[in-house]
């Protein structure tokens, strides 16, 4: 049978959501693996950036509705999963990971967590079923996590980022674009995508081997 | 040098736009071939379909605007692209390659096309420059091209659509969706895509062997 994998989407773009090509990449490496990919999003408003302009437009997009287009309509509201329904649990990038499932971007270590995250997330840490958090999603998990885990973890080599990390009781660890942290003792994996690539080919690259590695810890 | 290889957008959504997985997985395959991708859209409004219920929402978006999504900011308006300035051209698939940049969902044969598309559709013809068609997107090439080169492409093997191909005076050929199709004489490729797609693996293998394809006909 396929592992059932869950996927946290947070809208669709980079700037106001989940990182498209980071998100899709997860999506095609889940499948390849014998995987089937469980999307879910939290049923929120959130602002909204235009990306031609990369300006606020003071509207505001649904993170659900958004992230339907990622997942093809097949995505469900996070309030209504469970860690029980799943073997493992997905996280893309994109400014949605810091600002939507959680407010790091703004409030760094101090952050809190959208709450059907937490919930899910500390489900997963409590079951001992791996995570992969990609880009800057790392920051959400040492935030949701930190504190009572202390797991190790990655988000490239970016020091600011990587010291707000350190704050959680997480413990930032540098890695290149195209490998992957694994904490094995907390099942957690993490990998830098956009946080260095120049391009989509090495995102996909660690995406790849992240998406194998977490897979392989269930 | 790195060949420059034009990818035509239509929005960011498989139901209002451009199919999304298809548009990232043709643009790794262009990266990992060696390519430079220039991505563009037309700036034009075209309605909005919520992809959570699939449904019409009554509003619009710009294609411009949601497709700079997907290239993550770096896209151009399709009007102020020449032929001249690139190797090969990209439509992925979406209803928005057949209700958008044509209106070929709506007119079948008759379809009108829309113009900035039209025209670079024909300087590449005429330039004998390789064009990709991926999903539905073949549609598109053969309203607009069908009538002077005749040429032979694939949507899979729905019967309504190739039929509909074929009064254009393009010739549809069956396809499986792991592979493509090649039009040697006027180097145009085409593969099925989520026509025929069940998964996002066979999605990618198609287009990953479809990309390298038009880019060997350079």
């Amino acid at each position: 049978m396929k592992k059932k994998i869950g996927v946290v989407l947070s809208g669709c773009g980079v700037r106001d959501g989940s990182e498209i090509h980071e998100a899709v990449l997860a999506l095609l490496a889940i499948d390849r693996n014998n995987g089937e990919a469980i999307c879910m999003a939290p049923n929120e408003d959130y602002p909204e950036t235009n990306h031609l302009t990369m300006q606020e437009t003071g509207g505001k997009r649904n993170a659900l509705v958004e992230a339907a287009r990622i997942a093809r309509g097949n995505i469900r509201d996070i309030k209504e999963v469970k860690a029980a329904e799943i073997d493992a649990l997905v996280f893309p990038g994109g400014y949605g990971a810091a600002k939507n499932l959680c407010n790091f971007a703004e409030k760094g270590a101090a952050a809190t967590i959208q709450p059907d995250v937490a919930r899910l997330l500390k489900e997963m840490a409590a079951a001992k079923k791996p995570i992969l958090a990609i880009c800057i999603a790392p920051a959400l998990i040492a935030a949701t996590l930190g504190k009572e885990y202390a797991p190790e973890l990655t988000i490239g080599n970016d020091a600011g980022t990587a010291s707000a990390i350190n704050q959680t009781g997480s413990r930032h660890v540098d890695c290149p674009v195209t490998e992957f942290v694994i904490d094995r003792k907390n099942k957690i994996v993490s990998t830098p995508a956009y946080m260095l690539a120049g391009n989509i080919s090495d995102t996909a690259t660690g995406i790849e081997k992240a998406v194998k590695a977490v897979i392989d810890l269930i």
